[in-house]
């Protein structure tokens, strides 16, 4: 068997990630005690939230130390198990412990076999997986979606967003994106089947929402924060929802945007809510029985930006930060 | 009978409000057409609402025209009823749209008999009236406090937070006020029975707080907004309420505060909720009766400033935004 490699953190960035902020080691492929099952790791995940692991703010998980393996959620093949519910061949998705690597041990509980038949292995990470998940019960347990309301989502060609629109349009819903550039707007709309996408990088995203928008937004699902997060409060309707999920743009900002249009909160009553979808762990069978469902009748499309190499994790996850990726992002292991 | 004098608006602030806004006119009094009733208003309560009724950005409610009367409501004696439901002597509360002034008519149903038996009449316009209610639906239906959790209000000596943190002791909860001085915080932990009080003044609200909120704050009811708000969000706890009843701190500036803690929402899973007390109009004879229980139990303790003659209106009202009052603002008018 060959040596793992790993991410490790290097350093806390300041403002920016930089490649400087991770180290690649190798060490030897570990084996598995009682009860754990070594996972050779096909497919790793890069996502948003993992720049708040590598904050030195408070946060809502316990960050990375430097030295430790870069937080990354993995699918791969069992390759040996000392755990009596997974034998050799079994495809797992493996938990953010997993980390940045080829290989890893972990307890049988933290993974959960799929069925690599149903959908590709990759798409549990995306639209069957966390991005999806998250779609998935921030617009059903927060958004509160009524048909014909307005919803808009911001990153909306992302792997959150993109889910978050389609299933809008399925609860009847008008679904406005907003993405940065043409490319991304185009697809929104033309491949997703949004009613509009705004290209925020245009320089008038109020004009352009509030035409988008004639009725204003009813549920807001914000991806990025921000002056984007900012104008759109502008719009929201009387009773409206907004379902906080990401705050990318100040992700790599050392000082936070600072938010001036809070009023449109008390003036339209408007409930915004927090969400991690952690919360909903216990109900994510139901969550991708029924995206797989929609994903098998074709009413959910997906795309992903597949990047080969763990060498080059770093790299592909700064362009994620800066919005470089076209779709869920992905590095392709094996 | 004596003339009407009324205060209508003479010019729209830019900024802080002045005397110079307003204009005192009179005029006969008027008599009631049929479905009317004439009203000689005994108070006229002065509530931080107005502010926004008089600017003109974007609110819940239709502004007031240059030459229109002031909005406010009164309680008041019927002195003449072309409608079946009201005679000579009752005591009633009027809507907003009376305003500003001595007599008034409007419609029967714009107005509300009150039993100034069970509490003094003016008592309907503070802890019986508006800021009660607004305080008994906000922590009723969004506040969703628990017996143990920390409930922190600001502006906590006036209308709405004294009940605001009453109704929290009530239920079980940890009060902790903020207010302007040290006489306030004395009132509110000695006469009101808060835990702690908070003087924002004083120039260390995080350390201060953070000291009087050791397990953070659970429900946030928010009368003020900028920094003590921006403050506040700081230390959410994990799935804790925001009630967002006023931004009375906003409602002067030329430019609003911009808040840079509401990464504090996504990562503690807030839930903040802006609330106008309109929208459970039906239900405010519930709300009225158990408010008038507490009170005559003794659980409800509650302070009245009184400013006496309807030609100090203006300037009371520039003390209220100021915070220059102490207890629920009325002008005594007879």
């Amino acid at each position: 068997m060959t040596a793992n490699r790993a991410w490790t953190l290097a350093s806390y960035p300041s403002g920016w990630v930089t490649e400087a902020n991770f180290k690649l080691v190798e060490s030897p492929v570990p084996s598995p005690k009682a009860g754990e099952v070594l996972v050779k790791n096909l497919w790793l995940s890069l996502d948003p939230y993992m720049r708040g692991r590598i904050s030195q703010q408070q946060s809502y998980a316990k960050g990375v130390e430097i030295g430790e393996v870069m937080t990354g959620e993995t699918a791969g093949e069992v390759v040996d198990s000392k755990h009596p519910g997974f034998t050799q061949g079994d495809k797992v998705l493996t938990s953010q412990r997993m980390g940045w690597q080829l290989y890893g041990c972990m307890k049988g509980e933290a993974l959960t076999k799929v069925d690599a038949v149903r959908a590709p292995l990759s798409y549990y990470l995306g639209c069957l997986g966390m991005p999806g998940l998250t779609a998935y019960f921030g617009m059903k347990e927060i958004g509160s979606t009524k048909a014909g309301e307005t919803v808009v989502v911001s990153a909306a060609s992302g792997a959150v967003g993109s889910v978050v629109g389609q299933l809008a349009k399925i609860a009847g819903c008008r679904a406005v994106g907003i993405a940065g550039g043409k490319a991304k707007c185009d697809y929104v709309v033309k491949e997703l089947g949004f009613d509009a996408c705004i290209d925020y990088k245009a320089g008038n995203l109020y004009r352009d929402l509030k035409e988008a928008c004639p009725k204003g937004i009813d549920v807001n699902f914000e991806n990025v924060g921000g002056e984007v997060f900012d104008t759109v409060l502008r719009l929201m309707t009387p009773f409206s929802r907004i379902i906080v999920c990401g705050l990318i743009s100040d992700y790599n900002a050392t000082e936070p945007y600072a938010l001036k249009s809070i009023r449109s909160v008390l003036v339209n009553r408007v409930r915004m809510q927090g969400m991690i979808v952690f919360d909903w762990n216990q109900r994510y069978p139901e969550a991708r029985r029924e995206l797989a469902n929609l994903l098998n009748q074709g009413k959910l499309k997906y795309r992903e930006s597949v990047v080969e190499g763990l060498e080059k994790a770093p790299q592909a996850f700064i362009g994620l930060l800066k919005g470089r990726n076209f779709g869920k992002q992905l590095i392709k292991l094996a």
